[in-house]
């Protein structure tokens, strides 16, 4: 277990004493296990779309996740308004660029909400390769490890001015400057369809009136550490998932910090 | 153990033999844990939302549910179609509307098919107080006591000439005269996402050929009876989706009549 | 157990080792359980709907699946541009016309799809008879048992030219000429919504780079034996979900030519 200064326990203290309502615009396959994962560590999800009530909505939550995984022009659009709602009622937001790189359509909407300034983007290495300039991802499953696109992922935070959290084998969290390592979850986790989005999600729920990059690597290390304890208890990917939300919902400071394998890369605090 | 007047066994008997087609026009983060319960309790559930097809699909159905958590003008335009389609036919239908007073769209398009006639309005007590005039709900979930909101509900009931079905850490069902309480289910299931709008799809499937105060109060106990079990059995939220559907497939009437808390208010019979 | 002449493990071997990426038009009820069965069986799965990008991803792709479970008329000229975009690039692919018979718009819509030339069409035996021109399905739950109608799927086989899988109580597996049964699964799994969807996109995985009746047939054995096993360890139809994940995951060539129960009905090898 390696020691670290950074404080993963009490961000989620505050997510479930504070139960932050999180604007969710997401895609159909994840909505339901996002919205149990949000519950389990105490946030109150809502799942709102519509361009009738989108920026109301955002501008009553404490967090929006935009996630274009089953995009179309309308969501787009809808995800557009939201954003600057966030952006503008100074509401934390965070982005999942869904499958960047595999198609035309989802490369240019990820890159048009990037310059929306979201303050966080979660993806893997392809995604981030792909926003970075260079093609050539498979679907929305990263075919690049996450090591070899660490400095993909520092250039897109110096670019965008958005801390990005790179999953993968390894995750990393990096504002350009600071880069963390979290080197905890489980391969099973690959076999449950949207945990990248669940990521994304609880990312979202921990940004709430939190530091941003403290709270991004505190989720990032919270869905890790509950994967790692979910895997030992599954005989596979169904178990998993049941295992999961379970150990979101009992996670308890010994066994987070006791698990955790948070690791400064660069600009660790003096 | 309160003893009851109202059988609640008889009508889970009657879904479970006839096995009614349950017309859903519902929202994307539930539509597959409510075919689930729907399912596990016997009902035939469909999903179906085209204006191609909504009102030729509601005429061939025993019962109609309408759920606004995720709507869309498209949707809510099949929404009013299936119910006029519904109505014509003496079809029972059932509203959740989910999220009004948290969005001026939630609370204009419930009120818009609340005037349609819904045989039973089931929702919470925000969504309630906000139905009646009163907004301030928080997105998707209660910010309000059932029991404050009582007397709200009644005056809905009154108004509209449905049941509501109010639920909450305890569950009202009236029709403005008659009030019954329901004192089932576990603070837990308040972690799963959508069992309010599991419960509005159980009401569906138990209005099909039934009495509707009667099904709305056996359809609500049925699932909080469920509910309670299924959180004896579970270790978190994730544990709980999975024991809540093994115990509405395996509810029999020693369990169901035992645990059931269902206690009238007003208007029971002499 | 009965001897049988085809090789059911080693189509599930090569989708292990292939992990094809599995482009899925699906419907909202199974987005979420279909990716996981198959990501479960070793398959890479994306839900991509969108005008923008279906025929661009539908060209990446090693399968594609598409299932009317929940059309709307977007969707359906989605799945029209990725049908005609396989057959061109002569990548397989598998439809589900979900609900054939039920409605004109369902019947008709699935008749589209078939001119396009599926590879196989995978259904229950309500909508086979439907796409026959024999309607009086009940939504989207089969009222006829797979027996009576097995002379209408060797039509529509030879009609179309499609394979075709009907599953039921006993599954068939038919060109018109050959025909295998496959007599696996339990009844419990009738009371989990889309595990005919579930069949329909494990055989979209195993089309990938195989022989379309060998890989049919396989996949069809595969979930049967899965589901059974599964039932066994179920108390419901809540843990039978997360069972049959695992046990897809789990599957092993002795359990799997164990359990399988094929046989040949016409146009056995000699």
């Amino acid at each position: 277990m390696l020691q670290t200064s950074i404080d993963i326990w009490t961000p989620l203290v505050r997510v479930r004493a504070a139960s932050p309502l999180v604007h969710n615009i997401t895609n159909y396959v994840v909505m339901n296990t996002t919205a149990n994962a949000l519950l389990a560590v105490g946030a109150s999800p809502a799942m709102v779309h519509a361009l009738e009530e989108a920026e109301q909505f955002a501008a009553l939550s404490q967090a929006l996740v935009i996630n274009i995984g089953t995009l179309s022009p309308a969501w787009v659009e809808a995800m557009r308004r939201a954003a600057l709602t966030a952006k503008r009622a100074a509401i934390p937001w965070v982005l999942d660029p869904v499958g960047a790189g595999a198609t035309s359509y989802r490369t240019t909407t990820a890159a048009a909400l990037i310059d929306l300034g979201p303050t966080v983007i979660r993806a893997n290495a392809s995604e981030i390769a792909a926003l970075g300039g260079d093609p050539g991802g498979k679907g929305v499953d990263s075919t690049r490890t996450s090591g070899s696109a660490l400095g993909a992922a520092k250039d897109l935070a110096r670019t965008t001015g958005a801390i990005v959290a790179m999953t993968g084998a390894v995750d990393y969290v990096t504002d350009g400057a600071r880069t963390v390592a979290i080197r905890n979850g489980d391969p099973l986790m690959a076999r449950v369809t949207g945990l990248g989005c669940t990521a994304t999600a609880l990312v979202g729920a921990f940004l709430a009136g939190q530091d941003p990059f403290e709270a991004t690597v505190a989720a990032i290390a919270v869905l890790g550490v509950a994967g790692e304890i979910a895997a030992i208890r599954s005989a596979g990917p169904g178990s998993l998932q049941l295992e999961l939300l379970d150990a979101l919902y009992t996670l308890d400071q010994a066994t987070l910090t006791g698990r955790a394998r948070v690791e400064w890369m660069d600009g660790a605090p003096a």
